[in-house]
């Protein structure tokens, strides 16, 4: 079955011209499975995640699909045609400088007082009922008397979608980058379907992404309820795949993503045929100890150490060339790390200014 | 008496170029006044401050005073360098979209073990190791293990700096703005000084700001003192001052502003010469009756409300052209708002997007 | 009659979301009368030509109009809706840099032997058949077998449309800038329709712009006919017009100007009314005394020579405040030039680097 | 012996700090031998020739250098400190989109006039003069009554430098690049001594770059000689390298290409040693044949065709992704070209607007 393609309205731009996003649909053949909402690009320059959309609805095409899927490509319109140079300004809205990944809507329901005008419902009437309380705070949100921002109007409407989904998937990139994962503490062992060897443990707790406005207040719900005496299992699962590096498009490894989305959905019995996940090793690392190690010295950067492979104490991770230096010994600055650790992402750009973000590294890591 | 001038190495360029700021430096004659420290230019942009420490520095001169005075204009080299078309991009770090005046730092005392520590001091020797304490935490900030990011060690070096005096202002400016302060609610007096006729009275806490930086610990260290049975006055004031438009330097206009600062540096003692303040209606109204108001529909806008002047409830506020939607009545929207209120500052571009920032306005204004 | 509007396609943005300009037309009521081509906003920020046009449409819808009249407003889409902090950066494609109005086609056509294979045609007949030329140049440009850049491609089309015209304007703004015009010289005396005081009359030859696109290859078709004896009037009329400052709508304003815009058509007899024009002195210099004036240092700027009015030799022209040499005679540097003129418009920014364009004068005025 | 480092001051920030270029200087041992004069970074992202520049340092250190070296790394200090998101904004000026390397001066020097004042002079006195003659151009232009722009300053002050120099060779990279370089037709065989496998044979005409505004002159008094029945050789070589891919920092790559450059001083006697060129196939095309192959539609590209490697027509250059084409035959698009080429450098980032410029392709090769 092919997958039917409407148009969300997100915004306008100056012109008036209207931001839309294309969604791609394919409905429930069993209205008891999972639901899934899957965005990508929300980032303007981390545009893999459309290519393992397009794998995807090609896989899913195919296959005997039970549960509601929602597909967003393209989800950020403005970041993604924001040029600067040759390369996309899509990490934040040009002209206020927010992160379009930090504008997401927390809820602040008063969990207490709502439970306790609801806990004479069946679990499944208690999570309807929820659901419906936090779609109706992304409208009510987006009406608000004196307007929203352009970001905050893109990510609650794509939030409020996001909450009609049990599944919840947002896929960026890093900017120099291996393939890694964010995954909330409770659900750490899906991490291990998808085709990814490292994952980052997050709390359970919000932060002004998508991952984390999908879960947070399910979490939240199942905390209060288990407080009360009642065993509520946290009704959405959410996780924000990191898919490589950012401003590349490949096709090939487009599939094997895709392939890895699609053994979690097997195992959640969206897809009635059997995906098995992907044979790697696989680590991770609570978020605390994800390490951003920033540039202790401004100059051109020759980035040494390998993502995703382990870099003992001590070892080379980047070389600074400083020629206004030239003759002393800070000609040439040799950086290293005093503790092993497994780099993960590195800074776009071969130059730096003096406390650039130049590594994300992982510390104590355990295998999943 | 002349100022002396030095310099102050914010961070480092690619090229290796250290980012430095001026700052100018009057000692005090009395070693018991006030010590002040004012900068300007923390977003680039907003030049006008730098203008006004000019006219101060040549007023001080000629003056008797007594309190030492730390001058630093220009104090975002990065922000104020960063040109894009023909503006300055200076109100966010190009790289991360960080708000350079959302940098300073939360210090996160457990006060009440340091009170228990040191409440055995003299309220001077109190103060004189707190200030320490403050100053100390800047510093190990600066050189925490990871480093710091660039937006960071700007903020940090200049917050510790500015923690050494008891007196503390901000001059920025809006985008196309009228004049007007913020002034913590403690404080609120002390706005009647300055050539300031509108003032937004803030909560005691921290949210990012220089202002705020500097004096939240204060507030705290009293709070608490005061909840020990302790009356501690709170040892430092600060202020930041929105000196009307940004892109724009009127010399004449600097000397008001100057004269108004001079006037709260008088009623402080800092200068022995009698400066009295400007005589105007002053109004003020809290932080959460200071309403933004977001571009309901994009398009050209026609900004039609005069700033600093009362518009009624269902006045023109602005119009939207909608060359598109000529034809319908949705061709040229006129904007209203539903209470009265003092437009404050407006956007600076004369075309938006939907959700754009439009306004900002008072609602609920008294009478200082 | 109103104007019936349809959309020109000029451009797909990366996430494959068409570009298109929105154009208005009303048909002649009169085939011999001249036909009309206006656009206005190819610079993203210079949006009153918008207004303009509004304007223009509400006033011809009550007039008797005998000529086709087409108009395109919003004619950058890119441009305008391209954002970098508060203000539009939409001066020059930000991928390459190149000015979007410097992207018109050049035709080499070679106007002798095409001469030689028409001259035996009627006047009338001949420019029809050049008309088409020029059309089909164009569009063969537009479908070239490498392709053609973004900004050629917008500039091409927009071309292709207004050859099909004898009037071509186009709305332009500068920075902070008073009204002012660009006139062929061939065509001076047409300059003293408009509601605009200033004149840059300009040579007759190509420069990239679209007035001088629209223009030139008919100035060289005149020229070479008249070498061959035949005297041929050229056929078409072309003039950019600047509307003042950018980032600005001012819609009472923007009426004074389409009444400017009534008076020539109502001159060239595409309107049936008489419309005069507005009486004021009227000034002019040729291109080559229009001088742009480079800032000789960087700082902070304070702009006093009043735009539009003649600055005499050694009057102060702009302050340039240098607080890092506080103390010496280079904190306070006083900008004079050596020869009397008007000076028309200035830089947008208060802050400047060393060769910043401060200012654009004309010398060596003559009156119209 | 060691290099001894000055600074060049080329322009002025807003704050008033010097832009300054750090300029490494050897001395000739024989004032006979060829002077050297080697820039890199002038595009603020085409950071290797820095690199290179550290390693021919290393290298010539240790060497018996005959002929003046002068090197000026990191020579475009706004541009290299120019960012904008995570990348280096640096090919055109931010505020007026002016391409850096096309602000070389063009002398418009009346050669004809200049040689019936200067013909009676020995070959070398005549070099000599005409020497003076360009560098003094240099300055007149730099001292102009009405200023000049920040990137005039920038680009004249080098070439004066550069004039003194008999090899000028400017670094550079392209955005995803295989390594070429740009090579005047008369010198064509100096392309051997590079490691350089790919060369562009370009006119011995002006076109804005450094490397034409070194040769041009000399190219053009040489003919004119001739045309006179003097035989006077061309006495400055210049040459453009590109150096592979921008934001790339490279140090053993770096090594090789130092080689290549010391192979050719080599060869020109300013150093003592023998240092013979690296083997490997070189081949050439004319500038005419090098094509710039622009995306004929918008989305996400997978680059398929491997830089440096033939490319047979109809084979795979590139894919064009189009979700928002799902479903159609446009949903993914396979862009090929119609004639053998190679593809020497392709668009840096993954998402493009219809008309960016996809690929750069010799065509019409010859081996050198």
């Amino acid at each position: 079955m092919k997958f039917t393609q409407s148009s969300l309205v997100v915004g306008e731009l100056a012109t008036g011209q209207a931001l839309s996003v294309p969604v791609f649909h394919m409905p429930a053949k069993d209205s008891a499975a999972a639901k899934v909402f899957i965005q990508a690009n929300v980032h303007g320059a981390e545009v893999q995640g459309n290519a393992v959309i397009f794998q995807l609805m090609k896989q899913l095409e195919q296959m005997d699909v039970q549960g509601e899927v929602t597909l967003l490509p393209l989800a950020n319109p403005l970041g993604i045609n924001q040029k600067s140079g040759e390369f996309t300004l899509g990490r934040f809205d040009p002209i206020t400088g927010v992160n379009w990944n930090r504008e997401y809507l927390e809820h602040n329901i008063d969990i207490a007082s709502w439970y306790q005008q609801h806990h004479h419902l069946s679990d499944q009437a208690l999570i309807d009922a929820y659901r419906i309380q936090l779609i109706e705070s992304c409208h009510a949100h987006l009406n608000s008397e004196w307007g929203v921002t352009t970001g905050k109007r893109l990510a609650v409407t794509l939030q409020s979608m996001a909450h009609a989904a049990d599944i919840v998937i947002d896929l960026h990139t890093g900017p120099k980058s291996c393939k890694h994962m964010y995954c909330p503490e409770y659900d750490v062992e899906s991490a291990s379907f998808f085709s990814i060897p490292f994952t980052l443990v997050i709390p359970n707790d919000f932060g002004g992404a998508m991952d984390e406005a999908a879960f947070c207040p399910w979490w939240q719900l199942s905390e209060y309820a288990r407080s009360q005496g009642h065993d509520l299992a946290v009704a959405v699962s959410a996780f924000t795949l990191e898919l490589g590096s950012q401003e590349r498009i490949d096709m090939d490894d487009a599939l094997n993503d895709a392939q890895g989305i699609l053994a979690y959905l097997s195992h959640r019995g969206v897809v009635a045929e059997k995906v098995t996940a992907a044979e790697m090793p696989r680590s991770a690392c609570y978020l605390k100890d994800y390490k951003k190690f920033h540039a202790p010295a401004a100059g051109m950067v020759e980035y040494k150490a390998e993502l995703g492979h382990m870099l003992y104490s001590g070892k080379p991770l980047a070389n600074v060339l400083r020629l206004d230096r030239y003759g002393t010994d800070e000609e040439f600055i040799e950086l290293t790390l005093q503790q092993n650790c497994v780099p993960i992402l590195h800074f776009a750009s071969a130059s730096v200014y003096q406390g650039t973000e130049l590594y994300k590294v992982m510390t104590n890591l355990f295998k999943l």
